[in-house]
């Protein structure tokens, strides 16, 4: 067997790991009993440590040297990564993994009373381990792939993502973003509201309401599920992909939404090419397409104007009620699904407020990491950033800084992919409409041919290209924020 | 790090392993969408694949050579069931063990093939492949622990069980069976017979039942859970137990005794030491022990007049019905929990017929794996014995020599542990007996003076001695047929 070949069935193990740990955690997240606790993060925690005692192995530093391909995309890329994941993982000595891996456990444990009680001050100790361990990962990776530590962090979630890159469009988009804003609040005012329709709307009508979706919008339920957890995802394994929801009886929209989002994120992984799965140049291509993927469904297509015409009427159905009701109708559903309002909550925002949240915890966990911030000015530098682009004033911590498990858990580097996400998506969705008559399909509930367009342009893909390479050849495009904003401005200004 | 303490690192690490594919197991047979299969037993045989190189790696070798304990018994057991398991472990040749592995799975498809159609005679070929090759094994094994084939197989199941500890005591057994069945059989005629309750059961009652049995047995929800699958089993992980049941509304004894059962066998899963949990001494005691827990919790106290007295009124209440029905009491439960009757199903037979069964297959495995019964001969074989056992004819193979997955599995001394395990049981339930008052705490459905006798005797003890061992230190006796004779007459003739 030759080096590569030998390559390709090692990582095949870690990516069997990777699948157990995936249903693992899916688990523990939806029907673990409590008791369980302790012994799933010790068993997950020695899966992982196996999984990364394969990947440092000295035989397979051996194996990266002397293996060769076949010169094809495919196979080099594969190599490629494989290199990468190997260069990350002997980056980090092992005491600062396991140092950092202690420090988020105490620090998330800390920061779930801090945010209850708003209370900074006794939280920042913790939190201030946390941020130096995960600069001092940041740095000692950087070190070995030529970037800052910031780069570096950004690189684990999102693979050639790169300050330089983010900064002009995020640049781009704070310059435009607060005046549009202003702009459809205004327009919004003058427009008549519909009534909204009135409930409970029982989780068993929801629940059938989400399943038809996943169905419509072409999840394969021989490969996944659907079921419950207090906070929505997408997980599993490989071939058996599972999303989750929750319900809340007095308003459908949630969870419909939230199973659309997941479903997003579910037909991506479901769309991985089945010849490569298992290594690495089979997975999903990093967060920035991954968060593009249930965006372009959830806010470009399912909350657009051609799909609510086709959603409206079909709801009284669903929930069994008189369609002559008030608040049955596409218009009510529509001017619900995009409704704007400046809010404190990022994970309730909407879609032209979110991308403020992110730019302002953007520029605040670069400054942290490039150390031109201080941890305990941060409750003031949230602030303000929360009053420049959205007009809000944040009245406590919990409400403010807290609200978030990111930066507790030594997530920095996560927060822009989001907005990344979100402004591929409508590059995506630009795209399409390119060869695809869109409005068209979705006023048919038709979603047959965006997922054609998006397994031939991402899905089939997989990471034989990087990111910004596949966003390119896929839109014709270098990513910008172009296309998002000239899609809010056609959507919120009429 | 002395090297006692690395092995306990190791085989935790194993353990691990171990919790992973039990609830990976759990979850392909409760919930696990079908087009996950293949991937799911990829997935599975590369964790097996990890675990088993985790056991044979060169530095185990050279760990155990080394490893001194602190001389206590648990350390000295500990030790021991390490070198056990890796002296099996290395005793297998790598291209024996797959090559039997992939036997198992071609053989498994052909006999849901040839068990549907009857048909031994096409199956032939490939069950004679596993039996070669999982004589092989136990050749292999025999040859490093100093065992007979059978025994090395036998002693896979059930450590230190050997042939000439079962041999007397079976004999003993089919030479008393017959003619107690007779003298069984002729009694129950003379009897007039209660009228069962009338149907249907619904599920939602039959669950709320379950779970209140479990409850009331003592199992700890906090740390395991009940569900629903094809086959009724007790597995997941270390401090998360799931025992899982299958509903019937036509009659809702099956479940409650399906649960009854591996809530037996989830008890003493729940009650070994929690210090010890991850090390192979603080595992449970083999087959026969674990088999021992179900069958007393099932056939020797929840099948008694006693418990029957106890459930039988309150069945009605459970069901909502009027309890003035005919077959709502205590007698008519007691008549349909204790009805003997010879059949040809092995999973479905009663207490006193189901050693038949079992007596049947063991003579034949052992003829078997010794070559002194040929494959061919088998079906001839079986229809031999189980007339002379049970005097009835067997029809077809379907109901005969093919009814069983173990076999074409290639599980050859798997069998004898059932009608050991009962034997076990009746043993246990004769001892706790001369301490307990069994017979007053089941009038009143109060399992804890059981449950504590059984976690001083049988859970706490873990695997810190050898089954026969402890069954002698916690009755006082070596295992014999005695005590279930002796209570089946008390039973069965009045």
């Amino acid at each position: 067997m030759d080096a590569y070949r030998e390559l390709e069935g090692k990582f095949a193990q870690r990516a069997a790991l990777g699948d157990a740990l995936g249903l693992l955690s899916w688990d523990q997240n939806v029907l673990m009993p409590d008791g369980a606790a302790d012994r799933r993060a010790d068993t997950m925690a020695a899966l992982e440590g196996l999984s990364h005692r394969l990947l440092i192995a000295p035989e397979i530093a051996e194996l990266l040297e002397k293996a060769t391909t076949d010169g094809s995309l495919w196979q080099t890329s594969n190599l490629a990564w494989m290199r990468r994941q190997y260069a990350r993982a002997m980056a980090v000595p092992s005491d600062l993994v396991e140092a950092l891996s202690s420090a988020r456990v105490r620090s998330e444990a800390a920061w779930r009373v801090a945010r209850e009680t708003s209370d900074f001050e006794s939280f920042l100790p913790r939190f201030q381990t946390v941020l130096d361990l995960t600069r001092e990962v940041g740095t000692a990776v950087g070190e070995v792939l030529g970037l800052s530590p910031y780069d570096a962090l950004l690189d684990g979630f999102d693979p050639g993502m790169r300050q330089a890159i983010i900064d002009p469009i995020f640049k781009d988009l704070s310059g435009k973003l607060p005046s549009l804003l202003e702009e459809v609040l205004a327009y919004q005012r003058t427009q008549p509201r519909s009534l909204r329709p009135q409930g409970p709307f029982p989780v068993e009508a929801q629940k059938k309401l989400g399943r038809a979706m996943m169905q419509r919008m072409g999840f394969d339920f021989s490969r996944g599920r659907l079921d419950v957890s207090l906070h929505p995802f997408c997980g599993g394994a490989t071939d058996d992909v599972r999303i989750t929801t929750r319900y809340d009886e007095a308003d459908f929209l949630p969870a419909l939404f939230g199973v659309i989002h997941e479903t997003g994120h579910a037909l991506y992984d479901q769309g991985l090419p089945s010849v490569w799965r298992g290594q690495p140049v089979g997975d999903a291509l990093g967060m920035t397409l991954h968060e593009s993927q249930s965006l372009i469904m959830e806010m470009q297509f399912c909350r657009s104007e051609a799909f609510t015409a086709f959603m409206g009427p079909r709801l009284a159905e669903c929930f069994g009620v008189d369609e002559s009701l008030p608040g049955w109708n596409a218009e009510s559903l529509r001017q619900a699904v995009q409704d704007v309002k400046p809010g404190l909550i990022r994970v309730d925002a909407d879609e032209l407020t979110y991308p403020a949240h992110i730019l302002v915890r953007y520029r605040i966990e670069t400054d942290l990491i490039a150390g031109r911030l201080a941890l305990r000015d941060l409750p003031e530098a949230f602030n303000a950033g929360i009053r420049e682009l959205l007009g809000i004033e944040v009245p406590d911590n919990r409400q403010g800084c807290l609200q978030d498990i990111h930066w507790p858990e030594g997530l920095f580097g996560y927060f822009p992919c989001y907005t990344l996400g979100a402004l591929t998506a409508a590059q995506f969705a630009s795209a399409i409409e390119q060869t695809v008559d869109v409005d068209g399909a979705l006023r048919e509930g038709d979603f047959a041919p965006i997922r054609q367009w998006l397994s031939d342009h991402v899905w089939s893909r997989a990471s034989s290209v990087p990111p910004m390479q596949l966003i390119r050849e896929a839109t014709g495009h270098d990513l910008s924020a172009d296309a998002f904003l000239a899609r809010a401005r056609r959507r919120y200004l009429g």
